[in-house]
């Protein structure tokens, strides 16, 4: 590694003093012009770059907002940095994935880690954290911008508004005479529980239908909860002709199961997913699922950022219409 | 925003110097339990935080290790981001996954951006950028691995080695009486141009058949470009009866149009991707193609990286081999 030219060195160089160099490069206090040539001449010579661990000390800032979430390879957050970056790429911002794989300690490190690098913002989709664990970053003065299904302590959120998708996804499992609806859902120890679960058992009730306890299924968003999620549903004694997922990834894994058990996805049993990730269109079946959309959800985190980025304080939520998609599955 | 607790605050409320305060925090020198316990304390009350800023000014480092990518929504790099966190965890570093949008302007700014970070290392599948570029990063001294199909300028290389692959999948096809075999490609201007496009043609000899110019398009690496590759080869007379991409993502696009067009893959067209990407056995047909396992690739550039950061500094290139997966498109 070749050493690093310091603000010393290029004092030396120039003959002056360390704080004059800083003078030169912050401009916050005037310099004579013969000194600012010397100190310019010496920088260019000795190849001096600013370090910007040493500006940021300055400034408080970098020039890099941080996009947290549960699973990278969940082509929904792939989709959402994608249009975050486009949203941003005007401010000279660049975005940065951080992947936490659904665990506590590492959504916490990461919070503390763009708090130590001065990040310029956070755009977090939390997924076991608590809402005192954001402090972190407000107390640190870095904006923050919740991406949630429920409200998440003091920041800025992006929701998802799904009733009526999910109603409609409910009167099309319904009139197709299905009545024995099932739910893989995410972990009990999540963030704020299950809200797609309390969402669909509450208009289950409005279809003439329930959803028993023992036909929901609680495991991680992953295609391995899917499939082990649809195969303990179909050895219950009553067994379910309709599942719902709480995500497409979930939903991707119980379909391979079914087609393992030679079970037919609709025939047998219906199958509905969440978010339409990319992949939802291109399973066969195709998936059938409550769209949640990445565009959508991405330039309302954008918005909030840029407001907090100008100063705005106003704490605010936008609700993102979710969409009933309906393909074969279901 | 707080006003920042420093490490003269801790020393003045333990009742101790700077000094000792900072042998505390970096272990570099014995301090007695007393004095530990009293500095521990006072940090506890005060809510002291190390600054990263500061620790970087004085190691010149972030924990950090920026992987750059042309298209996170690839699940290739969704994937190997996973890995390469999972490997780099031990040493206390944190992946940050940065999309480039396949451009060049974008890929030399985030270089520059883990430059002045400081970030710990990088690695990057560079797509147009070229080997001069990478100085950017050598020259601050930060580690650095590429992972691309073919060398790229003074920096450690993870390469595939899909030779044995690429054979065998062309023996399939030409096995199936296919002769008029086309490709869809990188585009033009991609680094190195595209490896994958003449190792098939170098290939096809040998089984007897050709690549004519007529039968590669062009373009980028999306399901956009695969659509509209796939829509023009079944516009030309010589009309092709296999049909490679240069990725999964393409080989999406293109059945995606087969099924529009009306065209039964594999029964008219044989369709061959490359990665193994993780929808790849979810499509419906489930995908043939030449299978380069992230995995393997990931673990790779960490131990390169891990190697790099240890001070090691010998100029290394890994060959992961690339394995045929025949399932149902070809």
């Amino acid at each position: 590694m070749r050493e690093r030219v310091t603000m010393a060195d290029v004092a030396r160089a120039a003959g002056v003093s360390s704080a004059t160099v800083s003078y030169v490069l912050s401009g916050k206090r005037p310099v004579a012009p013969a000194t600012r040539a010397a100190v310019e001449s010496a920088i260019d010579e000795l190849g001096f770059t600013v370090n910007t661990a040493a500006r940021s000390l300055r400034t408080g800032r970098s020039s890099l907002v941080a996009l947290i979430v549960p699973d990278i390879a969940n082509p929904f957050f792939a989709q959402l940095a994608a249009i975050l970056q486009e949203e941003l790429r005007g401010l000279g911002i660049h975005v940065v994935v951080c992947d936490t794989r659904a665990r506590r300690e590492e959504e916490r490190a990461l919070l503390a880690e763009a708090v130590q690098q001065r990040f310029a913002g956070v755009v977090i989709t939390p997924f076991r954290l608590l809402p005192r664990d954001i402090r972190t970053l407000t107390d640190a003065g870095i904006p923050a911008v919740v991406s949630a299904d429920v409200p998440f302590g003091p920041v800025d959120l992006v929701t998802p508004d799904a009733r009526t998708a999910t109603r409609q996804a409910l009167e099309r499992v319904t009139a197709a005479r299905r009545r024995r609806i099932a739910m893989i859902a995410g972990p009990r120890d999540a963030t704020g529980g299950d809200p797609r679960l309390e969402l669909l058992r509450g208009l289950a009730r409005q279809f003439g239908t329930s959803l028993p306890r023992e036909l929901v299924i609680r495991g991680e968003h992953t295609r391995e909860a899917g499939a082990e999620g649809f195969a303990e549903l179909m050895r219950r004694r009553y067994r379910p002709d309709a599942v719902f997922c709480a995500n497409d990834v979930i939903a991707v894994g119980a379909m391979g199961k079914a087609r393992e058990l030679g079970i037919d996805i609709p025939g047998d049993v219906a199958l509905v997913g969440h978010d339409d990730a990319s992949f939802a269109s291109l399973v066969h079946p195709q998936l059938t699922t409550i769209r949640y959309p990445a565009e959508d959800v991405g330039r309302a985190a954008a918005r909030l950022l840029r407001g907090r980025l100008d100063g705005r304080s106003v704490h605010r939520t936008v609700r993102v219409k979710a969409e009933f998609v309906a393909r074969a599955s279901a």
